[in-house]
């Protein structure tokens, strides 16, 4: 070898040496970096908007979205940083779930049953009269074939829901009148909405829709002669104590109305898996939180409600009861609709319902009755 | 420049270019490659266990690590990788708490209970006689200050607990003569742990202890008169039905078990406060997964029992239950312990009862009355 030819093995040398090294660096998957390989990762950040059918920061079902962002902020490292928008921030509270039909907003949070003018059979994945409570509505949907169907009925909308909150069951509500037997109901003005709206007219009453805003004052000068809210918990932030006179329970209307996080399906679909798994698990844990949230708060409002405010509770009468249980097994049974769907999901519902309820009458309310 | 010196620059010149090479490989802060050093983080994976109380793929209870774990290994994007152990197979289901405590496992899944030995107020935190259903005990733990007494219960060893799962009201048991009176319990030979074990002794009948597996031959031999076990879920994949007459309800001992997950402080400490945070979160979406499964898969396996097996359905009757509550209140407030710690302990869980159960009086248990 002369010594042009040695320089020139010589340069060779140091280009393969450098050749390594870049492709080291360009391909992290080669030899030489096989460890820094596994540990870097593209890590781009998703800018999301969620928004709500909440008033901003309302206690409880207001919450459910601020800590469920705040999580996947958490979990994520900050790569999914999502935005809280209450009702009326960038979208009206009732259309939320076009919004994110359209993509305007990756996710919403709020309630099936709002969507019932769209979809009539959509009040069975919140609450309806005489229906599951949390913990049997938490299996319907995760082991009982609920949230599939849930999914289905979405789809055309590319929407994609989870369970995210749940309120237990709620109160019956405020009542300016006592309410000690049938005739009672005849002619009583009530702030109820949908399904249970529908099945208090079958009982004599008169449903009356007013906006969240309007209740207090509604009640208070006598346009209407009750309303129901939701408990203990929101009833006393809105002050309804001091505008209603008797607190009636069990909330037969919402035995437990379940909330929901909706999720555009190509925002969804767009994400890496671990983010997708990260939405669904917060989701799980939300769904959890938000009840345990109203449940604690609920019996200190309840404390504060009749040490501090006098409020005057009241069952409704087992007479009353039964008629408004008859008239929910029609009304629900009629909302059903026609299609073949709605019908599954009918099905699907009041089959798992019967079964359940065998159970729970065995465990939980044979234990609650004997505590 | 000469020859030797124009070589010797050129050398110069290549390991300035190599050593930029290597440098940006090195160092993705450096400027160079500063977008790429938002992206890339290190993404240690760590390699942890989880041993369990469990015998591996035990329906129900069994299945929440391994539900766990899958969780995370998703969320993480494979960054946790945790391999799950069922009881027996790298430490005995009652070295459990010790081995996690000791660091020999990162993670455990089982019961406080278990530990009594150690701490006589841990059944708090599962599950008393006459104590708190799962929706309770969820707002107990979360928002009435629970949590923060477990954790301080489990700190001196270095153990931090978080609720995973819960069995729902669990079924009296099995028994192989009727009860029809007070008088009936007297020298009824019975398995059942803990507490419950104490209160049925104290009202006259005859706790035994026998592990797991020869529950059922106990029974079928006539070796006990009765058993309890969980729920129709795994009472059934027991095959129970084959050795019991009777199947009592409720399950006034455990009414609502709740599982716990504990980790060992410093390896959670040594995480990144991304991984913690998805620990915590998918701790709560199985506190909920574990309770919806056990719902809905007890739906099916006691119609199961009742259609295919011919199983008795009996409830205990009110006079059995009024003795049962009177002996509960006393064993448990005995069990709290004189250490101060033990007595705060004791009076949250008591006092959050007394306030909740009024609630759940108002709305799930009057509820469940009328619908």
């Amino acid at each position: 070898m002369n010594a042009s030819a040695k320089r020139a093995s010589r340069r060779i040398g140091w280009l393969a040496i450098l050749t390594i090294a870049l492709i080291g660096c360009a391909d992290p998957a080669g030899d030489a970096g096989a460890n820094a390989a596994a540990d870097a990762r593209p890590a781009k950040v998703y800018q999301w908007k969620i928004i709500t059918t909440w008033p901003k920061f309302l206690p409880g079902v207001g919450m459910s979205a601020e800590n469920l962002a705040e999580r996947l902020r958490v979990m994520s490292d900050g790569r999914l940083d999502i935005r809280v928008y209450g009702a009326g921030e960038l979208v009206g509270a009732f259309e939320v779930f076009d919004a994110v039909s359209a993509g305007t907003a990756e996710m919403g949070h709020g309630a099936a049953y709002y969507w019932r003018g769209k979809m009539p059979i959509a009040p069975l994945f919140t609450t309806i009269p005489f229906g599951m409570t949390a913990q049997e509505a938490n299996a319907w949907l995760s082991y009982g074939g609920g949230l599939a169907l849930w999914r289905e009925l979405y789809a055309p909308f590319d929407v994609v829901p989870f369970p995210a909150g749940n309120t237990g069951v709620q109160m019956a509500g405020w009542f300016n009148e006592e309410i000690n037997a049938l005739e009672d109901l005849a002619g009583l003005k009530m702030r109820i909405p949908g399904l249970g709206g529908e099945v208090l007219e079958r009982s004599g009453g008169v449903p009356v829709s007013i906006p969240g805003g309007e209740v207090f004052t509604a009640l208070q000068t006598g346009v209407i002669d009750a309303t129901e809210w939701i408990g203990p918990y929101n009833d006393l932030a809105l002050g309804l104590y001091s505008a209603g006179r008797y607190y009636y329970y069990p909330g037969w209307h919402e035995p437990g109305a379940v909330l929901e996080l909706i999720v555009n399906r190509q925002a969804l679909e767009a994400l890496p898996a671990d983010l997708q798994a990260m939405i669904a698990t917060a989701a799980q844990a939300i769904n959890e939180d938000t009840l345990s949230d109203y449940t604690a708060r609920s019996v200190a409002a309840l404390e504060t409600l009749e040490r501090e405010h006098g409020v005057k509770l009241r069952p409704l009468p087992a007479e009353v009861m039964a008629k408004l249980r008859e008239a929910s097994l029609r009304v629900v049974a009629e909302a059903a609709g026609e299609d073949e769907l709605s019908q599954r999901i009918h099905d699907s519902y009041t089959g798992f319902l019967a079964g359940v309820r065998r159970y729970t009458d065995l465990t939980e309310k044979a234990y609650l009755e004997a505590r």
